[in-house]
């Protein structure tokens, strides 16, 4: 069934290209209006890399004949809707945070929040920068072990471990970041099973709001993250951890939230755990390996804006965390873990317009990705950038509508866009996280595919999915 | 990797029976919490079927003996967590909807609005029962095409087709449901070139609020679906449609929400649809062969719940449809495409307790489902009534906490639940619509297995995900 599918994609775009549209009109009698044109750009040579291409569409040079070819040649080598990274902001954003904290705080190691994106080329790139894994679940972890990543460089952090995944964390030496007194009681139990000893952390809830979206607030004390500092649920743990066998404690995290575009936070939280490090040495004679601050440095995600630096973090955080390891009488490993920082601006979401149409209330633009290819704009009414690629004539309000069959499946709503026509190109920024990982074959359809671009070169990192990925591991009872 | 990490599941199951948790209390001196006693019930010959654990647990009744029985043989033989659907409810519920319209519309054909629930062995059901296959994808038309239903059974109903679904359509004769004058013109191109004639009706929008969740309220006029009937977009397009060549005008098709719990909206959007028929037939001359008033019908979620009927909708509906037929003078066949109703009720989602948390705040209930499992909680806010399996001491008001990452992943909050232990199942109901088909494998967790019970016989529908489902398609490049 499928390869004629796909048969059917290439043939229609040949067909576009080789059809005259005045023919078809003739054929069709008074006939529907004509298929647009097709797109005229030819790439000349030497005009511009993919890399490029991608850089004028975050500039809102989507116009430029570089990003119109660019984006073309990907959408006729790979179809859409597409994912696209961008190899050299990944590196450049890797190396701001490592430079950033870097100059600032000497005892210092970075991991990826692999959740954000973990498509294994990307992990991969971001391991090749010396980072380590923040998982947070078997399958990450199996993921990090699959790239090469030894036990002590990844840490699992859950609220909800599973005995399976715990059990694999304990066989890989991988450091257990614990939420609760029932995990800490099983690790103990297993630890013991296997005859190894288990290096943990701690995750505490220090009650403060980073003033993000409420989903991702992770460090409020209504949040189902940590143990609380207040009211001693937090040093009661490490209390209970310290009498056991096969736990032995190194660390200590915290984790206020994600999309954080302010210090503020960050600060509060960090004052407040240097405090905590100080009373578990004072009350239990512990000294911690590392303190874990966490991830969450957010983006700008919309034109102009400005939001904080990895500096403007590092700048804020070191007189706290200087003042704190004085009280302290000695310094643990300062332990960061950004996801979304090194990879969302990296991203970009290609897809084509499939229909345009002018209701009396609205102008929707209908492309061929939806919720299920991009969920953040319909679960957390997150803001992306919207370039439509071609030239900026006719500019209308119009919303991106997603082609799922629901009616919260916009994509963009209410932005100035120049007017596409069917088979014209649009994309989404900022889509490298929260993108692909959050996407699901909803609507049977299946996934799409992942491209990294470097420079002009670029490689599929994921095939796009097939009709037959609907239909796997499933049966039909024969009997019935 | 991934047998290891089954078998690992499986022993540590047999472990929690094996070891007592004294002994392991001994081994690691003041030590952790025991790990829980394994629940002791041993179903007793002849006690109750799968089927009457479902309907226990269903009837607030998930510490009866039966229950507790059926659903422990349910997560040991499978795993957790599960989606369990119950034949005899799916097929209960779809005579509901042909008794209570068959009994007041000679002229009747119902379709199942796939989306729902796209497991083939559901579709299957489904289609056993009689029902023609609402899509609205290429690869929903290719699950109907495979289980053997034949194009003129199948409806393609979607605001943003893309060329190969079109194409796919028309080679399979799948009756083509437009949104916009845009698809109009390339239908009509497509089915030129293959020489053949697009059945087509239209989807139109009357501007109906059915009151129900925002994201899926379809027919308000802020819709991205369909061609309004006020300012005259829908009878602007079916004049253009009537001109064509390749194109047959069938229908009209209206579908105002999901989840509809009163007959009000739907009686509204169906007196406009029947007056908006008659205008075709007085102005184009058109006789349509049928009208589709779409789907939408609501389910109660909550106990106790009353909520609109088949026969309810099916008496609120006749008056208004024999007047309208009456002016009209002709009747077209009533279609009518409901997908939550058939299968909501008749899935459970099976999971299995993490840990239990209580901070300062709160009680968490950490379970190994998250919104990738069953998205309708984080994403619309959605009520899911949910059971603790086992007897009902030490009742706690508490949140039922996914494994996602994520602060917003709660699939319920501030219940009042009898206490678990880890290691004990707690069943979520009503997750058989809009459940497994909107799971994704978020945090890398593999997707959930899918069984069907039958009185007391159980198969597996869809094998459990593994983490090799994880990095299909992918590629590292080398030279990076």
């Amino acid at each position: 069934m499928f390869p004629r599918a796909r048969a059917f994609v290439f043939w229609l775009m040949v067909l576009a290209l080789v059809v005259p549209s005045g023919a078809l009109r003739a054929e069709s009698g008074a006939g529907p209006a004509p298929l647009p044109e097709p797109p005229v750009t030819v790439p000349a040579a030497g005009m511009g890399t993919l890399h490029d291409a991608l850089q004028l569409a975050r500039a809102d040079q989507a116009d430029h004949p570089a990003a119109i070819a660019g984006f073309q040649r990907l959408a006729w080598e790979f179809g859409t809707p597409l994912y696209i990274y961008d190899r050299a902001t990944i590196i450049g954003q890797a190396r701001l945070v490592k430079e950033a904290f870097g100059a600032r705080f000497p005892r210092l190691k970075l991991f990826y929040a692999a959740k954000a994106n973990t498509s294994l080329a990307v992990m991969s790139l971001l391991r090749q920068q010396g980072l380590g894994m923040e998982t947070i679940s078997g399958g990450e972890i199996i993921a990090a072990l699959r790239l090469g990543v030894p036990g002590p460089d990844i840490l699992f952090t859950s609220s909800s471990k599973s005995p399976w995944e715990i059990e694999l964390a304990l066989r890989e030496g991988v450091l257990l970041n614990l939420d609760s007194l029932d995990e800490l009681a099983q690790v103990e139990v297993t630890a013991a099973r296997l005859g190894t000893t288990a290096r943990v952390s701690f995750r505490v809830n220090p009650g403060v709001d980073p003033h993000t979206i409420h989903q991702i607030n992770t460090g409020i004390s209504e949040s189902k993250f940590g143990l609380h500092l207040a009211g001693g649920a937090a040093l009661a743990a490490y209390r209970r951890a310290l009498r056991l066998r096969h736990v032995q404690v190194v660390g200590l995290h915290c984790h206020i939230g994600s999309q954080i575009t302010d210090p503020e936070g960050y600060v509060l939280a960090a004052g407040k755990v240097l405090e905590f490090a100080r009373e578990l040495k004072e009350q239990l004679g512990l000294q911690l390996a590392f303190i874990d601050l966490g991830g969450g440095i957010g983006i700008p995600y919309h034109d102009g804006e400005t939001v904080m630096t990895p500096a403007d973090l590092a700048a804020a955080l070191q007189p706290i965390w200087q003042k704190g390891i004085a009280r302290l009488g000695y310094e643990p490993t300062l332990w960061l873990e950004p996801g979304r920082f090194f990879v969302a601006p990296a991203g970009f979401l290609l897809t084509r317009v499939n229909s345009v149409k002018t209701t009396p209330v609205k102008t929707f633009i209908n492309v061929d990705a939806g919720f299920n290819t991009l969920v953040r704009p319909a679960m957390y009414q997150a803001y992306h950038r919207v370039r439509v690629i071609g030239p900026k004539n006719r500019v209308v309000k119009a919303d991106l509508a997603g082609n799922v069959c629901e009616t919260g499946d916009i994509l963009a709503a209410d932005r100035m866009l120049p007017r596409p026509q069917p088979g014209d190109l649009a994309v989404i920024l900022d889509a490298g996280a929260y993108g692909f990982a959050m996407a699901s074959e909803y609507n049977s359809r299946p996934l799409p595919a992942e491209v990294l671009v470097d420079g002009d070169e670029v490689e599929v990192i994921r095939g796009r999915g097939r009709p037959d990925d609907l239909f796997r591991h499933q049966r039909i009872p024969g009997s019935w």
